[in-house]
């Protein structure tokens, strides 16, 4: 993982923080702050985690109070990636004290999931490290929206990225095969062969449900051979076979407990649609207090 | 819970949609599906739970198929609400399959989290309404650009919707208070003056934090007040305070082993954050297979 | 109403300004400036009123300019809501002169408008409150595209705003009742239980054509009775019936001349369609003067 | 007038529906129609104007019921242009009970103002037809994002429409004049002759303020010369001295009370600003019935 | 040609910057460059003519630069419309490493074919020009999206513009005549009367295919004819026949070869649809050099 | 090239339509086709290619028309990729006259401009086809804003695309080493080794101006290897050191003269970027006829 990538995708990060407000404020606004507060009131307010985590987007949370209010000052105490010990400042904001109190909600909704995402895959990434040398891949089952900046906070957590979309690799499971009638022993390199003459500036990853397609897989000069709902006697001899000619990912269901004993068989990738599809928030506060003007 | 409400947000779901798609498809589209499977190959597919679960947006993946292709056929086996024990089949969808392939993981990542989130909303209403009256309500801690599409599958799964943003109802929480510099004993009084001054045709909530902010939130007319984080005898006291004068919610982290309790004490309400910001996808595939010409 | 609600909707400003300036410059512009004025020449404006009238809108005027060229500079003379007797200097704008000649026509449509429409408020509201305290209210009979800023210059001219819109806040007319079959003496307190059970958090307003319907919406807990079309007698006996139990709008092409009788009567709201659906520009100009570079 | 282009701009309609209908429904819809009316009731309902008009928009008024559901059958009754004495059915709308209801204040809001506004324009028109051949033209004094809209209104009343932006015909005032510092009795010629070279494709009109200027514009070959606020005195020296050669504008503040005269000078065009920028709404109503499923 | 015109439709330019900029970052971004080099290196670049041509766009280069870093520090060394001999020194950048490879490709799409198109025009103009008072003029042949692009970089070539669209002239054609159904010696007057009494604010070209067809234009008061496809002897008939009464178009697949001959009939203008629609790209190179941090 | 990629991007080409519409309507239209012929009149059409060309984008004509009216029958007579020789019947259309001439330029100018391409486009690959096995492929050097439409004519024309953009495929180009950093003989290596740490799922090319570089890309393990601005004698030594252990790229400026000698030496690609970048429109007219009621 190159750690200039580390960079939420800000265009994304835009429209949703536009999506998020227009939800959450309509054409009203909050109609509480703007009748019981003055509009000339001033507030800090600080946020902190309430439990272990890894930061992630603590920069997208300032830019949901600078879409509404540039002159609010924001200070960040860390950085995306770092490990936050329960009761960790992490960042304070000082401003308006309407426009605090109208983004609080919107704000931590934003970081509480992405910060939700990096522990996770810290969590996954963690453990395959202290097992071998296996890399903890994500998947495409995203938050339809939420794509990139779910696959950011997945980096930011130690885990890499796997192929962003359906359209910069190609991926060649048996559904495809059994629809183009590509059955049989040939199947997979008459699959390799089309894909190959189309986007020839593209890696292919093949699908094997068993040795045998394992093989198939690398006699067609896959680039990458994914191991699906495979034990780790399978994986271990297809490990045998392969000898390094491509590059195998293991995938299929798997969780936390399996990590170690499928990183130790020397798979180079593991693949957790987990990290993205069921996510846990983490509980973070934003505390505020009046300031005097 | 009013059945007629019980429809998603098509402007949003189509919003989203239009996001997913573009996300995982790209300028290029889907490479493999491309270039592996002949452009006029028929396919059919099945929706089948995995677990049991509460169906929630069934209709959305449909849309997410008839978005590529309105030539889609699809044919729907269960309505949103519906229990779905494990092995159920949800839809059938048939056509072109290119477009079969290219949608199925939009598809998936639309209602696997509907679903989740309608799942644990049945779990949580089902067991308050066995405990007394007790409303289950969700919040604001929503996924951005998804507040009304959760909010609609909370209310599938059995839970009603809060108040859907600032906008329609006026939450008069100690931080508006302290900022407005309301405080002592007529502080909430004050406030809820000014609340009411501004929106005379919004109701009104008021956060209390103890008896003493119960007593005076009585006092003020508020039509709501919420009891935040407090332990189950205070609320029962809360309630002799009270005495119907104004709605009762509970709120404050509350899970799922304290909902029969907080039931029976016979509050009005308990909001349950976790519905919206921590969910669990539900385990549902998407099975393919040829179909003849 | 509250000051700090004093404020234009400036993204439905931006919107409304962005199509302004497109209907009037297209893609060639203003080929009248272009041509004969030279690119850098400099002059200086001055907005006056030709007529007493309320300021209103008057920083959405300098907005006009500055959308076309931030460097124009603005200095404002009046504030809105303040009475800008016959001749007033209102603003003062300088800056490229091709620019000034450019906007000058879409700005005053704005301020045209929006002071047309305050000072009509400010009529209506000045005699309610000679003569009582009743609150005159604006209705939904807005202009499309328009309705946040139109009840923007009715705030601003001292009367309120009621419900912005279909969605805060339930109002069942009889048109409601008559189409769900509601009729009969029931008919009010069914439809109103069936508001309350789908939107616990919003206020219910019951329209009245006879003081036995107010008698029915009274028992249904209406928060508020909309006395329709009714005389000033019959409205006298509508309060006595309520006894401030609901708040009371009189409504219904009520005109000038009305005001101060329904004033007096005692009623809490007077709600006018014509200080939105018909508006009268208030007349003010733009004078503009070259300026030495 | 070319009755052919007699037609909305519908891309500029389907915009202000989609603005008015995000007005007034927001996220959460008609919460009144939602609740309180069953979702598959269905009902009908009649346009009939409640005093003498112009029918100007009824198709937009269709098209705001088909924006919210493809399926409600529309029956119009009038055409734009004709006619509508005080009682006149203009058209009948059937279909989903809550969707007329909700569309029901959009629809008014649309054609009230265009029928009030081509009403007005019929009146003008009316007058200068009886007093001789003069035409009534428009302004660009608009409400800004109507232009185009409100421009079709007045042409559906019989008068027609001047230039319809600032990038289709060329006019020249003293303001531009002065500030090019184009003054003394070459500077109309000179302005003229800048407009010629870098538009050469477009017409050109010259305000003039003084029989003086009207002949200096004579002399510069203007096409068009607008008299502006002159006495019926001066404006016919002015016809003496152009003899056709130029057309001419009367425009100024003219009121209703001047079209005869003014008409019966011979200018050939008199502007009238007040067509668009003070517009009383037509008083028409929707009157819903319950329908028997 | 007005000097005050020639500049680029900034609004157009900004769209076109964010459509090339999608189209060549996608989500992901420029991978090469964010792998390779470190995010915080610096370098600078000097944009440098390849070949004789003339400058045309030279900002859009810089905003492509600037919209994806506000901070990147741009010299401009030419003016568009200035010759640029071969080994010219256009422009020079500076600033982040990343951003200058990355917009690279976009910023010479931009001016390679701005400056093409500027190239030819002033290659036709100065022929015109060096044979009499004929103006060369574009046409509507230009590439979808680019027309306001395209005519201002015809316009800094030296060639002027001729209508911009179909809404600000009416041209008048065979066809048009045709379909119609005013054919006949009175058919162009027939046409002619229409346009006139629809859009009395619009200048009228009538094209004519013969010597009668241009008597009958004349007779009709048509402002321009065009002379279509017509040899320099009908041309040169044309001219004696005409006597200035109207402006003078020569059109029809004119090539350079035939400027001069045709230039020196007299004719007022050729319209060269070759400028817009056949564009060879200059040949420009961004050189970059890495830059001491 | 897989005959299932050859359709255009329909969500591009829908934007450019709408630009272009946009760009020639503005909101007043087509003024002379609305002022000349009757609103009713119906007209048929003939698309008649004027010059040998390949055929690319008819359907994208066709969108044209039915994007102003979805009316308008069309025929198509010949499909994308057929050659068609001067005098060919492209396709036919028919229904509303004024919908035909309004429709009639923009509909010309998109598939002008992408026959034009395919048909340069197939001059290239034939001649390479008949010299050997090499493919000729695009670049980036497309006109901003039509990237995908112009790849797609490239390959309707027989040669292949290169990567799409910047964010599909890797490409090191002395610039990203120059800056990198990465210079001397293991500069190649170790950028290659960063590009494939950050993007695994990726291809790599290595852009060599010398043997050495493709020695030391060789070594590197690039996938692709760009052979630049190489003279024949040194690509000859090029196939020789690499043997087909990557794929290799000619490219810089080659034109259509050196395609033959280059095929013969067996590089697998040329690329070439005047396919895209100095496109000249094929010569295809649109003869219109009234039609009979």
């Amino acid at each position: 993982m190159n750690s200039k990538l580390r960079e939420p995708d800000w265009k994304r990060v835009d429209l949703l923080i536009k999506l998020a407000l227009e939800e959450d404020l309509g054409d009203a606004g909050d109609v509480t702050s703007k009748s019981v507060i003055n509009a000339d009131a001033k507030a800090k307010a600080q946020f902190i985690s309430k439990e272990d985590c890894v930061c992630a987007g603590i920069e997208v949370a300032e830019r949901v109070f600078k879409t509404l209010d540039p002159a609010i000052v924001w200070k960040t105490h860390v950085q995306d990636g770092d490990p936050c010990p329960k009761g960790t400042l992490m960042a304070e904001v000082s401003g308006n004290a309407q426009i605090l109190l109208t983004a609080e909600r919107t704000a931590l909704n934003f970081i509480q999931r992405l910060c939700g995402i990096a522990t996770a895959s810290k969590r996954y990434s963690t453990i395959a490290a202290e097992n071998g040398t296996t890399t903890i891949l994500d998947t495409r089952k995203t938050t339809p929206g939420w794509r990139m900046l779910e696959k950011y906070a997945v980096a930011v957590g130690g885990s890499m990225n796997h192929r962003l979309a359906l359209y910069d690799m190609v991926m060649i499971k048996d559904n495809h095969r059994e629809i183009a009638g590509f059955e049989g022993p040939d199947g997979i390199a008459r699959s390799v062969k089309r894909a190959r003459e189309a986007y020839p500036h593209l890696q292919v990853e093949v699908e094997a449900d068993s040795l045998d397609e394992v093989r198939q897989a690398l006699a067609a000069k896959a680039d990458y051979i994914m191991l699906d709902n495979m034990s780790d006697e399978t994986m271990a001899e297809a490990i045998k076979i392969v000898k390094g000619a491509a590059k195998l990912e293991a995938s299929g269901g798997i969780t936390l407990p399996r990590i170690a004993s499928i990183s130790k068989l020397g798979v180079d990738f593991i693949s957790i649609g987990a990290l993205t599809h069921s996510v846990k928030s983490a509980d973070i506060s934003m505390d505020i207090y009046p300031e005097k003007g």
